[in-house]
């Protein structure tokens, strides 16, 4: 799987993925009152008007992108219908050829994992039919509970060729709390560091293996030496703009061979409407708006020598 | 929350929670031949099987036990259909007077844990209206990302009367590899505990804390050194039965006051059916063979001198 978000990277000339994480704040109201007006001020009205407000977003980006990152804590809170709507943009995206990276954050012990792993890039077999539930092509785990939480998604990488970003050192100002602690000279997120690349070592294609990891573009320094720890690993950065991350601390997120990262943006593309650098396109034009702004994040990483025109 | 779940225990005399971890394999064949009858060989027919078979064991468990931990990773990977079994599940369990903890051991940056919490112990406004998504009443949390990352779930501890157990030592076997590291001379779990302490602290309802914790009952010595630590923590217990967890490991998990802990079983019980003790019970018996678990598992705590008869 690795080897195809590669491909379409270069293909885009862009290793971007944007973050599809529709707060409601983020959708236009037209859109709110067309979705409350269909299903009233419901969890299926907020889950209509997220998924309307999703399919302009891919419509408008689709050609630009190689993969899409849907945050699922954004649809959860809409209960079953957000689930669905979480579905429904995963299939949409397929459809549209985006690759997508399901955050979901998982992780607990064997036999749970393994469902976890089975529900979101794996299959299931219910009698003598088998089905993939969620069908994301990655997705994000939580490695708190050591190798046999990771084990079962290992497992289905390795059977159904899709991949996984292993939380490492992530973006958020508390991230030092447990995963800066030093031990034996080394701060936790590199012992992190060391399974990562012992987990992903059976699953290589290439350069690079279907076991990546994630690091927040917040923390430049670390990610420089990251990048060297794990040189096998792709590097999942979220933080980037929104968060304060800028296109020069990414630079040494990448190997040499201008592969090996993809940044991720969310409200900065998706809340890019709202913004008074986008302001001209009105609520109407926010799928155009957040188009301009995937060409600017492009434009900015080129700056700095990241990506291809 | 807390004291709810503490009565219920009182009530009762039996500090146990029933996992509801309903794997396929643990239903008997003419349960889902039935299910798949009405809705074919689909996650749709999966989930009914699901549901239907959890319906037997909540009627069966609902007068001996305080409380249930749906898992929901095992509702998850029958993707949509699941999630509504789940929710179904908690519903159900509500209207019997239990307890509900939601097993999502979610965890994220700032933004994305608080639409985890909305979701699972919170509520979110849709226009005017406001809805509990999940509606959990206590759920569990995993602590990689931090301080801001757990803050979200103690905001909706504080303004809906939820709990939460954040995850400190796992009863995985491979638990060890981040949470034992030594830093400053201290295990990684115990700096999370600390942690638990400072969280909890302006959440107490007398003794304990509306935040409490996961230690597994397989790292008794653990447990014990922790219930020191986190003395106004409640301790949620994995592991007991068919992890190797046993009686005797456990008496140290509570406090003088007979408190302080809740143990888990989850396949011990609700695939009591399948094992050689209770097979007089047959498939067609496995909700009654589930209470027996129950009432021996009761048993074998109050054998060491846990809960009161």
């Amino acid at each position: 799987m690795i080897s195809r978000l590669i491909q379409k990277i270069e293909e885009t000339g862009a290793p971007v993925v944007v973050g599809l994480d529709p707060d409601l704040s983020f959708i236009p109201e037209e859109l709110k009152e067309k979705a409350f007006g269909e299903y009233g001020e419901t969890l299926e009205g907020a889950a209509e008007a997220v998924w309307q407000f999703n399919r302009g977003i891919v419509d408008s980006t689709a050609g630009l992108i190689p993969a899409v990152k849907p945050q699922i804590a954004m649809y959860e809170q809409f209960g079953l219908p957000g689930i669905q709507a979480y579905l429904k943009t995963v299939e949409y995206c397929h459809e549209k050829g985006l690759l997508v990276i399901g955050d979901v954050k998982r992780g607990d012990i064997g036999s749970t994992s393994a469902a976890y792993a089975r529900a979101h890039i794996g299959t299931i077999q219910v009698g003598e039919k088998r089905y993939a539930p969620f069908d994301e092509d990655f997705c994000t785990v939580n490695p708190y509970l050591g190798t046999d939480g990771v084990e079962p998604f290992l497992a289905e990488c390795r059977s159904s060729d899709k991949g996984i970003f292993v939380l490492v050192k992530t973006s958020n100002p508390s991230s030092g709390e447990f995963q800066d602690r030093l031990s034996d000279g080394r701060p936790i997120y590199e012992w992190v560091a060391d399974k990562v690349n012992e987990w992903g070592r059976d699953l290589m294609e290439g350069s690079y293996s279907n076991v990546g990891c994630v690091v927040g573009a917040t923390y430049p320094e670390m990610g420089r030496a990251l990048r060297r720890q794990m040189p096998g690993a792709y590097i999942l950065v979220p933080g980037y703009g929104a968060q304060g991350g800028k296109a020069e601390d990414l630079v040494d997120f990448f190997r040499e061979d201008g592969l090996g990262a993809i940044i991720n943006s969310s409200r900065g593309i998706i809340a890019a409407w709202k913004k008074e650098a986008y302001r001209d396109f009105g609520s109407a034009g926010y799928a155009e708006a957040a188009r301009q702004a995937v060409l600017d994040m492009i434009g900015d990483l080129r700056r700095v020598g990241i990506g291809r025109s």
